[in-house]
């Protein structure tokens, strides 16, 4: 017998016929004598709906009135969540993320977890209850609602797991798990059944939108057992995310590769080669909101330097002309300009770490498609680099071949 | 300086716009200095939305996760109307009945108020906030979601009035306040400035639908002085609902006309004149959960009597096929008939304890307009009588003219 958390997002529980269908596979999993506490997200919509109502009122909503309003959406999903249990004939009782009581600090619209108080779950869950808590919520040191921000059901369905010690914490989602890269672009590509942390971070924060950031630094932070398991299929056991590097010998040097369409290049060219330049040009980007990825600092021969970065696509008109207005003058740069047809391409593997040659065959066979790269940041189990955007399936395809992703 | 309690019902809340005009009127009140506190209902049509979802789901839905669901309801509409408030530059703070706390017995779906806890509240008064709480729900002791059943918004308005000994709680509803009858049958039917509890409980049972009875037999309770004004229109003092009968010297002797068109008559003829009979009829009806409004018994020379009763029109043929299946033979009644094709008109006023004569002035107005009279019922406060359907405008009408209830 096991604990097992599962939580479900807004698309398994979009309208009462996914309703039931999630509440008879958790009747399956009850038969086989499990423990089960499950953590839903609104209905697919319905933040959206309660968010646009509160801005035809206020423009920018009050933070502690927008929780009031937005936790309501998982309210409803909780208790038809517990209906559909019930029509089961299974014994089911929901909770508000107040009434559990997940405490977390006063930071409406983005709230950290605190604590969680398991008293009731665990009561309930020895008395044969399914309980059902509401995902994205909780409830301040005063008693005023609040959420944790956009993707929070993960952290609440984590954050459950960990404090029940639960054996495993399954994230249902519209896909069966973490594939090797994005099948849509390369058929071949294979499920993975097992993936550790840090490669599941990294391929993640590059575009792989399956798990929010925040809830896997949670999972690794308190060791829960992760998995990532289709909503819509019955079969299969989805990719298991784990915190230890079990097996490393047998481990494929490379585990995925993820991309990114979002980004563009911006570089200041010719800027005199002395300490402060970075900050300089930097500065100005961070101080206007503006995420910045990738950096390279190249120094050239003459005492100058180029300073090249990433942000996403929909603000390089921003920086740029923030860098031509602010900074351009002030550090003497000859030359700024801007490149939105580039793309992202990164390979990831803790397998990396025991193996050498991974960065050059990477660059030979990006080299023997006639692929330039422009960009290169490497981590301890990442390899990224920046292309031409038209070369991008290109260079997914003939990687995931030469690294042997394929389906096996 | 007056502490005002206003509720708003589900019409007054059923879009922004409307929810902007509630703000506009709250922020005058406040600048006349008044302490406000409002309690708002959900926006219409959103708990019969909930309740059908609950239904797809669970035919029967259990009822603490119905609480569970429709209480997110009213919950919304605190955030939208708390957002408004701000938006026209005021401090505004919301509460859930939970977060309150009201605190209720644990009847799901009916839940009766046990106690109100005011200290946030007050705190957020002597603050300069605006309170915003939701009606029609509570918490029982476990703190589970509960909710006070159709209507309870006017209930949580009173109860608060009474916990906060406020000056006032003013009703704000689509009628601009309680008139001498309907005036779409009665044109020049009066809007009371004033009227009693009893007049009032009289009057809303009789079918004025302005006020659910339970809040006014609270407010009569707690002493809670009541206004009952539209939200649809900005002058009008409305109509004040007293617990002291002031001025009875100059209190007309009726205040107004009830009518109700739902009810049919059930009539057992020719029945031994025996102890028990009338529980011998009613006990049937009673059990099949139907509710009996009027009851006459007369008592005949032969030795038998003839009972008549009044229910529901859509329960005649119910009650009837229970009388002549399960009761006629058992009884030995000699005929049992019914009739849909009644109405009730009933006087009510304060005025009549001290004044004698007034059932028969009524019964002579209508005779001399050619009105049989089928049934009498009388209270200390209220005669109310059965016609045939077809006199009820016409009877209405006399007697409104003749107990000169007419405009000034």
């Amino acid at each position: 017998m096991a604990l097992i958390v599962q939580k479900y997002g807004g698309t398994s529980v979009a309208n009462p016929e996914r309703i039931r269908n999630l509440a008879r596979r958790v009747a399956r999993y009850k038969a086989m004598g499990h423990q089960i506490v499950v953590v839903v997200s609104a209905m697919s919509g319905e933040t959206n709906r309660l968010l646009n109502l509160a801005k035809e009122i206020m423009p920018e909503p009050d933070p502690r009135e927008l929780d009031m309003m937005l936790s309501t959406g998982e309210q409803v999903t909780i208790g038809l969540t517990a209906l559909a249990l019930m029509e089961l004939g299974l014994k089911a009782k929901s909770y508000t993320g107040s009434q559990v009581k997940i405490l977390t600090d006063d930071a409406f619209t983005k709230a950290r977890i605190l604590s969680i108080d398991d008293h009731n779950i665990k009561q309930d869950l020895d008395d044969g209850y399914v309980v059902v808590v509401a995902g994205f919520q909780g409830v301040d040191a005063n008693g005023n609602i609040t959420t944790l921000g956009r993707g929070g059901s993960d952290t609440t369905g984590v954050a459950l797991a960990a404090a029940l010690k639960a054996d495993e914490c399954q994230i249902y989602t519209d896909v069966d798990g973490v594939y090797t890269t994005d099948p849509r672009l390369v058929p071949e590509a294979r499920r993975l059944s097992k993936i550790t942390f840090e490669e599941m971070l990294e391929l993640a924060s590059q575009g792989s939108k399956v798990l929010q950031i925040r809830s896997v630094e949670f999972a690794g932070k308190y060791k829960v057992k992760l998995r990532v398991l289709s909503s819509f299929e019955d079969e299969g056991d989805g990719t298991l995310i784990t915190f230890e590097e079990e097996n490393n010998m047998e481990q494929p040097v490379i585990s995925g590769i993820a991309f990114n369409r979002d980004e563009a290049k911006i570089t200041v060219l010719g800027v005199p080669d002395k300490p402060g330049i970075a900050y300089q040009i930097l500065g100005p980007i961070a101080e206007a909101n503006i995420d910045v990825d990738m950096i390279i600092q190249n120094t050239g021969a003459d005492g100058t330097t180029d300073f090249t970065f990433t942000v996403h696509k929909n603000e390089m008109n921003k920086a740029l002309s923030i860098l031509r207005d602010k900074v351009q003058g002030h550090i003497g740069a000859r030359e700024i300009s801007g490149d939105d047809k580039i793309a992202k391409v990164s390979i990831v593997g803790v397998g990396m770490r025991s193996h050498v040659g991974i960065a050059s065959k990477m660059f030979r066979i990006l080299a023997e498609e006639g692929i330039n790269i422009q960009m290169i940041s490497t981590s301890e189990i990442k390899i990224a680099v920046v292309i031409d955007e038209k070369y991008l399936e290109l260079a997914v395809r003939v990687l995931h071949k030469a690294f042997e992703l394929e389906e096996a």
